[in-house]
């Protein structure tokens, strides 16, 4: 099911400038049971984009029932919150008055097999590179295209994401999770100040596990990682089992993580 | 009037990829009397886009008839053409089958006051930076949130645009124009294949002029320039009268390729 601004709909107007310019955010949100443990660093990231893009961030609480509301039969369901603009004139201009867009909708949540929690996923080496732009940087905004690209590089189902990295040979993320290596004993993070999204499971982490480090990641690094796993708000932590032919083990500290992940509510196990 | 995948219609599915990820191309497309000028120019970069984000190429003679029947009431319109992956399920993966989203849209032209084309434009110049990413430089994506960034920078009325630079220093277009820079009496376009939109005006210029170079434009040098000027291919070719406090004059370059914008076949006087 799916509301628009309030309002049962499967369409937006075609001059949305979320369609012209990729002008909003997004969120997507995994329930369990009703609740939502991931629920407030959700609402944080947003308002940080709002924020950013300078748009007036929508009421939390209204947010809230209309999740409920799309997910009234759903057992478990990822939401996705897109926020943009609205509908405006021709040109990059903001209108005078903006009357944001606001689509709230419920997906089924994408079944795992237990094996990828147990045994880890592979990971293709990804070509696309992503640029620099601290602007835009951390926030979950509509302008995705390096992911589309990234993503499109590799078709064989074996293959369950790709490793993405800057322009100056760091590592920064999957396409679609942010991603963990454990480096002499550390488990690190690459910063996202630059590019790639500051990904809320990877910041529930970060506050669980405060010996993590957030830095730069070298790719050589990140291959002589003795663990690498990815963090993802609906798949939650994965083992890496492999990058191209580099291969990989989980050890201790993904599974303290995944231990974790566990805790604040999330079942690794697929109905 | 609107045509989306050929039926009169304002509005698209809000799962569809444009939206969800800025998965697309557009083009703005002037129109005189049934006549489009640039018609050829835009189909190319069109072109290039789907090619660059492996689309498919919509069918030319349909776009034309498109515009036509879009266009069918008015006697100057500019046109949008809005071309996106069409609708997906969540993710970034492309859908197994692309059935793309084709929106073609007629706009009233802008009414340009004849003085900005005799005295120029003033020009803000932009905090904000275009970051280097060569997979999408040059095509019109809608991944536009650099420009929305840069153009809400300012608000006074009597700014017409804002000069756009990259991260180091280069300067690159407006925000919805390509510059032209004449230094020691040569036209100079900056180079557009890390960041920026390779405009079709742009184009038409480059081909009638050949002696113009296209290279990297040092914001200093810029400054320098004995003549500063724009290209859009709905506003035509624009002198640029000031960019902050440094004051430019309108040249014989800038009444040369206005001479030759004129005999493309778009006036400069407005109905």
């Amino acid at each position: 099911m799916m509301l628009v601004n309030g309002q049962p709909s499967e369409s937006i107007s075609a001059l949305d400038r979320g369609l012209s310019y990729g002008d909003g955010l997004f969120e997507t949100i995994r329930f369990e049971r009703d609740a939502a443990p991931l629920w407030n660093r959700h609402m944080q990231r947003l308002a940080l984009g709002c924020e950013r893009l300078r748009l007036p961030m929508p009421n939390r609480a209204l947010l809230w029932q209309e999740a409920q509301q799309v997910g009234a039969t759903l057992l478990r369901f990822v939401l996705r919150i897109t926020l943009t603009r609205g509908v405006g004139e021709r040109g990059y201009a903001p209108p005078a008055v903006v009357v944001p867009t606001r689509i709230v909708a419920a997906f089924p949540l994408p079944a795992l097999p237990e094996s990828l929690y147990a045994d880890g996923i592979r990971l293709h080496r990804c070509q696309t590179t992503l640029a620099d732009q601290p602007l835009l940087a951390g926030i979950k905004h509509l302008n995705r295209l390096e992911q589309v690209l990234a993503r499109a590089e590799w078709n064989d189902p074996a293959i369950g994401e790709g490793l993405v990295c800057d322009r100056h040979g760091n590592v920064i993320s999957a396409t679609a999770a942010n991603l963990f290596a454990v480096i002499d004993g550390v488990p690190v993070t690459p910063a996202v100040d630059r590019c790639g999204v500051a990904g809320v499971a990877r910041a529930a982490m970060l506050d669980a596990f405060p010996h993590c480090q957030v830095r730069d990641l070298p790719h050589d690094e990140a291959l002589r990682a003795s663990e690498l796993f990815l963090s993802s708000s609906v798949r939650g932590i994965l083992p890496v089992q492999a990058v191209g032919d580099t291969v990989y083990a989980p050890g201790p500290v993904v599974r303290a993580m995944q231990q974790h992940w566990r805790a604040l509510g999330f079942p690794m196990e697929q109905a």
